[in-house]
């Protein structure tokens, strides 16, 4: 959890980057395309994005890390991007939301992916700001989920190049959601790894992973939970800005999500199953370590107390002077032993 | 779960398929009828279908296997199917739903049977695409839960050979949904088995088999959910490929889900009871065995002690020298051992 | 539960009787009346029943047995009864539910009653019919619930005899939902036992009796949750069939179930308490066992130990030949023992 | 729970007593009053009432004792209420509800109030039937609730006396529930204390009270969930028989029923919590007892094995003829002890 | 939980204050500005305050303290609000709502702060009246929370001098929520801590801090839940007193509510968890300790046993006379320990 701390007291709108710094200097990369031309562009100083401010062509710009408050404000007020939203970009503790404003959607979302050195999930978050004709995005960091739809832009195969920038908007959105089923894929083995060695081991490590599964499927469900609340809304809801054929594509995303959702409520399922087993498990190892120590117990107790008696040193004791004694003590413990044996049996204490 | 891994990074709309290739080469059979004749094909190359795009007699193509990517695609391109609706097809990861689209109804469900061999759930999924006059079914594999719909178009018997498309796809829908009662029987008995060895058998098998059918009862309900939902809002909504008629049958599905949603809820509560007496039976057995070594240490110990203390060495113990004492020895040994039994007896240790 | 299999397979609105067969041949008998004039007929021959179809005096047509699937046939045949209508009422396996179609109205409802000699709920499907004049019920066997109205009907007096066929059904299902008052109290009964009973007697027995009865109430629950939302429909819902005045009493049987399903709910949180009680009871008395074997354990442990010592036989141990050391062992002895007691009075482990 | 027998198999509407009779004889009390007059009066004979029926003042008739079944029909022949009204005001197994008739609102309340003597929550009904110029309060038995209202229209101050039979219906049912504060606040010390004696005490009546309490809590939320939902109904229908200003006054009770429900629902929350930490406690007492048994075992158990060897009677015992044997003894016994604790200490089982 | 007993058995409306009172004398600040101008003022004398009623400019009064109720009934007389409104405020008892008059809109909230002696939350209620040209805020006592819009105001910087009173009361409102935060922080890392030391420090402290931290995100919840509810109000109704541009900046405050929302229920989760994971260590050490105690037993019993036999006084025990008995009877010793301790070993209890 993200302190929020930084944020406490200013007045609303006031843009503070509040998260780790992911990068270190923010780049900005543009997309301008028609069906025919693509320009792309690595952009240096600010001012070569305002040209393309009222492009007619689709405009795509894509700015990595957060902290350069400097530069979002430049941009706002280019594309004239309310200071709620300015400030809802820089703020890394955003909920999953869409909304909208008069000349612009925006839209906040997390990309999650495996961190692989820690193995647990890790957050960015990304922004978007649809137009008419263009499309910003704000990430935290560089990353590579964007990458395949850049290739797709520059190939010009397929649909992308032929439609507006609502339609850029859904295929990164399904980029990000595809990468949720990575996740869900990776999860969904550790607990199987966990089911497998469960019965071997049922040292307390158990328990911590399945704990630490449960919160990143919370942390994840978190995430996907407002994510199906405003594809839905996209979908039925009258935005002007998102043309009818590209509705059919957010359906579809709209199924991702609860697909994604299904799959988490039922690996949660199985976590809570895993962990009854768990803890039947460990009451009967109990059970079978006080069966042992009964079973010893109750045996040898009172054969003890029959030796402890012909060690007592009492003068008139005639059976010690019996020869016969001896190896009637033994025939005595031996059928004690024997009998309790039997007990046990019956009590299906001995397999 | 099935591995969602290769989708990921693909533009939407690539047909891929996901999921087990569970027969070796895909099959397609044709119907063509009207309430006179009947035309029954096994389709060897797809031109063969083609003439029958247009039919105006009920025309039900089914196709097993779902790897081969270019028969899906040509039917898709034959009948108009959108590529988003053929890359679900393919995708055996849906969960059951509904989608309108212009010119067809896409419907996707799982149909579920018993795998005899592992005594445990399987899924097919199995797709429905209902034009004006055809319907046109993709299943993962060959299949028995078809023929008896086969059986009643052949027979021309009853109402199926006199209605169009939509009855067709209720009635080859009703054929799924009666499977899951056949399933559910077979859980609710593994579930009575369960309860019945309960209380013989406490070992750990027990925890892991109710464990076993919660897990499937959820991925069946997960199933059903979406059913119900999407039943009703064919019953409701305005489609007009539904006719008046087949409505009043869809209503009665719904009812069947319902019964199957029901039925699985209460099953789960079921189980859910019987953990909780498994597990409290552990808890007794643990008692039971504790009192048990409670009682053999309460009575020996302290005798034991008694025994101890005249085997000591002292010169002088006058005890020793006496004729009485070791009678004596006894008779308080065995008075310990009643007034302890006693004890017990009133504490309800000894039944 | 009952087993579905039969059913499986046969094409939708096929008479298949599912369920037990509790009487021996099916009874029929038939009630004609106006607030002036009453006919009461046992009917040997289906054809008996023909002239009254049209009659424009309410005639209620009441059958017992639902395995003769001839007669329903006939039945549905001469009042125009829909064959899902008749499949349903021959499949004892319905849940409530209200089912409108063009002619009349379709409930069906479980009567639930106490077996006595088990002790425990059973049920009945009943299945109403509603037309216009007539109301035509199907019993799964002969019951006394009925006979109430019966009476009234034959005696003439209140209101039952000056209203139409819907007033009947309202007062026929008034019978059958004040049954479950008597069931209810049964249960609150059996419940109130066992919790009586509980501190005195923890045996298994208890629980395996506390989940029984969650089980029967869950069977009851999901008896009355449609029941209340589909009296819900009748009240608000524009049935012609259903006159306005009746509804303020159907109002009043909405109540009912109402209260029926907050008793159901409050029995089972009385339930979940008794079992949070009963396992705390169990871990109690553990802890008790626990605490006798420990404070025996601990007492008389250390002292044989010094017993065993002087047991030893070295040639050199200077205590052996005092005088003084037997009693001075003693005095160790009690001194050990009352030092330990004062330690468990500490400790609130001696009361 | 107050059995419901006596009322099965009657028809509707008959008035039928269901519930302990708590007074003798009922008494029926009258005021009718405008902003200048009142009048108070005792009713002995029913005829008196008659005249107010067509009151153009305020007319309230408040009548103690519900099991005179021929009053409660006489005032409801004179005052035109309905047959199924009746029978619910003498039926005390009434949730509280809201139901309109053409003439008049029907609402039934539970009054609660602690029973000092028991220690534990009481529940009397109260029925409201409010006309245009009257109000008419049924109750079980005399109380003091609504004496504070009774004052505040004799004393004429406040708008009391301004207002209508609707305003006066809201004042008495503000009484109502302001009595449940008194309760709630009586609830809420009980909880702390048994909080405070929990640590102290883990007898098993902490539970057995814990599980008293939430359970008069579910009985109280049953009371006041659907109190909550009927005044709603109250505030936004279109009664014409509830002055728009009125409605603000039950706006604010309204908020008095969700504060009530919350109220309850925390203490819910806060009882859950100290059945965890009893339960837990339980664990943690039996875990220690564990600990003290294990440690006196663990260190005497191997130390007077070695006692019982040196006190075995071989002929050849080297050790026992030295004479550094005996003290060497000691100081192994001093070793093994030492060592044990210095473990013990290690594993922190020693404070 | 504040006793509400004073307030019972009173008319309703009737001004009565409930709760702790914080703070000696209630004081009075005013503010009264424009774009251009801005008035500050300390009030000592109510009637000061009168000529503000009808300024054009926004005039914000804020009260700390509600003991003094003639100062509040002054001011609801000066202003024409509601005596339930009046009742309201002076009751610190409310939960979070919104109500809405003829003339003005109230708002009541919990301020919520750290009390940093006691390290527990503190709550203090403020109300916000709010009209066409005045807002009113009544606080408990004198609070630093508001301070960050009084400098906002004072400097005259940014957008809050150039609004409405609409504008002021959600700058107000924002920073009590914006408190909230810190709040979260701070639970999330007592959270934290607790998870650091639980597996080193099971004692029963932990689950009472856990079950602290619960019970204050319960109460916490309980404020913020509310709140949520009427900001959806705010934004969507047609309260004419709340202007467009304002509702955008309350979308951007129900956005803060819901992400508070979901920070605490997913505290709750992770508290939930560590309960589990807290309870599932107590087991595990209890195991441990079983262990260990068997272990011992198990092995000296048998020993212990066999020393106790040859401590026998037999006459007739050939063993006794023999050279290589003593030595056999050590090596037997050794045996079984060494045969136990495989044993243990392949059981998996010795690491």
């Amino acid at each position: 959890m993200k302190k929020t701390t930084p944020k406490v007291g200013l007045a609303p709108g006031t843009l503070v980057h509040v998260g780790e710094i992911k990068i270190e200097t923010a780049g900005i990369t543009l997309f301008n395309y028609t069906d025919e031309n693509l320009l792309e562009k690595e952009v240096r100083h600010f001012e070569e994005v305002v040209p393309f401010k009222n492009s007619a062509d689709v405009t795509w710009i894509n700015i990595d890390g957060l902290h350069d408050v400097d530069i979002i404000e430049q941009v706002g007020k280019l594309f004239g991007i309310h200071t709620l939203t300015l400030e809802d970009i820089v703020n890394t503790n955003q909920r999953p939301k869409l909304e909208e404003f008069d000349d612009y959607l925006y839209v906040v979302l997390k990309m999650l992916f495996l961190d692989q050195d820690k193995n647990r999930i890790n957050a960015e978050q990304v922004s978007f700001v649809l137009g008419r004709t263009f499309l910003i995005t704000f990430q935290e960091m560089e990353g590579d989920i964007f990458n395949g739809v850049r290739d797709r832009l520059r190939k010009g195969k397929g649909r992308i190049r032929k439609k507006g920038a609502d339609y850029l908007m859904y295929a990164l959105m399904d980029a990000v959601i595809d990468n949720y089923f990575l996740l869900l894929d990776h999860t969904g083995e550790q607990t199987e790894t966990i089911e497998d060695s469960m019965l071997a081991d049922t040292s307390h490590e158990t328990l911590v992973r399945i704990h630490d599964i449960k919160r990143e499927l919370i942390y994840f469900r978190r995430q996907v939970w407002p994510l199906r609340e405003f594809l839905n809304t996209m979908i039925d809801a009258e935005f002007d800005l998102i043309e009818e054929p590209t509705r059919l594509f957010l359906r579809d995303l709209h199924d991702h999500s609860i697909q994604v959702f299904d799959t988490i409520e039922s690996l949660r399922d199985i976590l809570m199953g895993l962990q009854d087993v768990y803890l039947s498990e460990l009451s009967n190892k109990m059970n079978e370590t006080m069966k042992i120590l009964t079973i010893i117990a109750t045996i040898f107790i009172p054969v003890t107390f029959l030796a402890g008696v012909y060690g007592m040193n009492f003068k008139y004791m005639p059976e010690l002077e019996q020869r016969w004694a001896y190896p009637a003590f033994w025939i005595v413990v031996v059928l004690i032993i024997v009998l309790m044996m039997v007990w046990f049996k019956r009590k299906r204490w001995l397999s």
